[in-house]
């Protein structure tokens, strides 16, 4: 049985159009990174692309359940939602991670264990205090008020990316056009000139 | 953009034909593991399906590169394999795990992570007499040698599964035979009747 093949950009030896990739989502909380990760995992998968989310907060209640919020098992947190999408790379998917990652060293090694050009970093750049008013999920409210230690933004800090492949400024920009931007990137830079 | 679709059983959200599941094969070293994986995987990706290998050696190097083989450290070990698992089921995967896990418990609690009927234990039964003689990586003869510690089947415990939900016995089958009876499991009773 032969499966009829989609126009698509080129094949991998998985079968899929798309050679894996990491779209690694970093900001504060409140800046869009869960928002945009669903609307380009929709736009992806509409294209016939392999797409999944590695969400930051769904893998603390999983893999990550064992881990804390101190620096050191944030660390180990990133290390292993690296290499879960290495994994989910490698096997064709192009794999959305949204979470704060607010520790420049911890995102370099997440770079690291991806071949080069296989690890696009995007800044998801909100000013805290529009992260602040947003507050989808009633944290900045609870770390003001004590009841969260260690909160990113609060009482924790938020080294941005130097040079991310893409800055997307969610104050001024709409989440369609930030998925437009990424998806731009994805058509025209990834697995093109042996990247 | 729409993309055609292949004669497919049935279609779940992710746009693919199968509900996820995860494939746990368990059995010795040498048993055949990783042969059946691979050709399983392959037939799969044959029919369209989407399908991917969790190798245990490969994550021992990867995700669980921190642990040792203490019981404890391998319960963490099956801890972490089954949260992955379980992470490119619920991306509409055939997640195909290859890996001792010789305790029951440890197997208990990767099927429990699972909706029910979406884990499906394989146990890949070879006598340990056989898969000596096999001794594909020389592993046997240097557990022998007393080079290696904790080595199943020698020097540390294999707890056979009491009612897998498949049994091949690879000393009497072929490897073609062994992927043809998980493949006729996987076509009538996974995602069938609720499950």
């Amino acid at each position: 049985m032969t499966v009829p093949l989609p126009c698509r950009i080129e094949m991998n030896k998985n079968g899929t159009s798309h050679p894996g990739c990491v779209v690694w989502l970093t900001g504060l909380s409140g800046a869009g990174k869960s928002s945009i990760a669903r609307e380009l995992e929709r736009a992806l998968i509409t294209l016939g692309e392999r797409a999944c989310i590695l969400d930051g907060d769904k893998i603390r209640n999983g893999l990550s359940s064992d881990l804390t919020f101190s620096p050191q098992d944030r660390e180990e947190n990133v290390r292993r939602i690296s290499q879960v999408a290495k994994l989910f790379a490698e096997a064709g998917n192009i794999c959305i991670v949204a979470m704060i990652s607010p520790y420049r060293d911890h995102r370099r090694e997440a770079r690291r264990v991806l071949p080069q050009g296989r690890f696009v970093e995007v800044y998801i750049n909100a000013p805290v205090e529009i992260c602040e008013q947003r507050d989808p999920k009633g944290l900045y409210a609870r770390a003001r008020a004590g009841e969260i230690k260690d909160f990113t933004g609060v009482s924790a800090p938020y080294e941005p990316p130097e040079k991310p492949e893409i800055e997307l400024h969610t104050d001024q920009t709409t989440i369609a056009d930030s998925v437009d931007k990424i998806m731009h990137y994805l058509m025209t830079s990834v697995g093109k000139n042996g990247k």
